[in-house]
């Protein structure tokens, strides 16, 4: 692509490393900051600079969080004998937005995947099992991806939480709710048949 | 939706002000961010603080420059005496992209468009005609948009360079290079019958 000016095409290089943003994109954006008040782009420029230097990791839970200890666990209204496992930080975002969920979280920061050379070393399992056994939990709800990976982990959990007298559970599979038996694939369907639920 | 953080939530707000970036595209933008060595963060808060700051608007043709005139106003090799009238920025770069043009050009920072209250005096026209005039130009080539917009433009410059012994041309209208005669549209097939190319 042939370059306007040395400027541009040094914005256009580093917001093209962006995900999902092309050099045509990232050009568009750099001409919509042009055209915008400086004032934008110094707020923007700060609050990014913010974000990255001061964003923490929530000490308990492995949360993004503005202080030492995330805005979920820092809040007494919680539930803090359930404890909810995730893979990342945009799981949790999925299940707040829900808001039928009122205990706490934790996020592994991944799962087990020998392909990858993911182990359990590098996954927060360990702060898991020591918060189960410190704090007085009484469930641990896995919301992991149901795949070979996502259920290792769990596998790998559940036995390294056999000593603790902690109920066990998995978030329901099964067909999505407006969703059409007919188009549903046989994996969820037995599962949702084998993970019935009675009337009463 | 839901806020991890007020920093995420920051960052979110402002990302999401570029155009066609929503909250769900910040939102994994910024999670990239915290991925990622804050080193780029700040390279990149610096760079686009450094393009709005200090992009200039080449004296000359209006196009954007690291210093008062860009590089191809700078470029000796050009040719001098011939000028493309484009709407905008990025139409220069389409027509550079080609390799086909080795004039100068001038952009007007749009067209002449009663309805959203653009009138001659808000575009680069009278910068043009001093330019044509001062300067030795021999051929104004316009590369306006086929709209009654674009055309009205032409229509007044043209009018405006009338004392000027200057060649007033525009780019060709019609099929496309690889495109089909059965799909093309009636206007654009029209076109390209008048402008027909002579065999010799």
């Amino acid at each position: 692509m042939f370059s306007h000016a040395k400027l541009i095409e040094d914005a256009v290089n580093e917001i093209s490393k962006l995900p999902g943003i092309g050099k045509k994109t990232a050009f568009r954006l750099a001409l919509f900051l042009l055209k915008e008040k400086k004032e934008y782009t110094e707020k923007l420029a700060a609050v990014l600079c913010k974000l990255r230097l001061e964003t923490q990791y929530c000490k308990q839970c492995h949360n993004v969080a503005d202080s030492a200890t995330c805005r979920i666990c820092a809040n007494p209204q919680r539930d803090q004998a359930t404890i909810c496992v995730v893979e990342n930080i945009q799981d949790v975002l999925a299940i707040e937005n829900t808001t039928q969920y009122k205990g706490l979280y934790h996020v592994l920061g991944g799962v087990i995947s020998p392909i990858e050379g993911i182990g359990p070393d590098q996954l927060q399992i360990t702060s898991l099992v020591s918060r189960v056994k410190a704090e007085n939990t009484q469930e641990v709800i896995f919301a992991l991806s149901t795949t070979i990976e996502g259920d290792t982990t769990a596998f790998y959990i559940t036995k390294k939480l056999k000593d603790c007298s902690v109920k066990i559970s998995t978030i329901a599979r099964g067909v999505a709710v407006g969703g059409e038996l007919e188009y549903t694939d046989e994996v969820t369907l037995g599962r949702s048949i084998i993970g019935r639920v009675s009337y009463q």
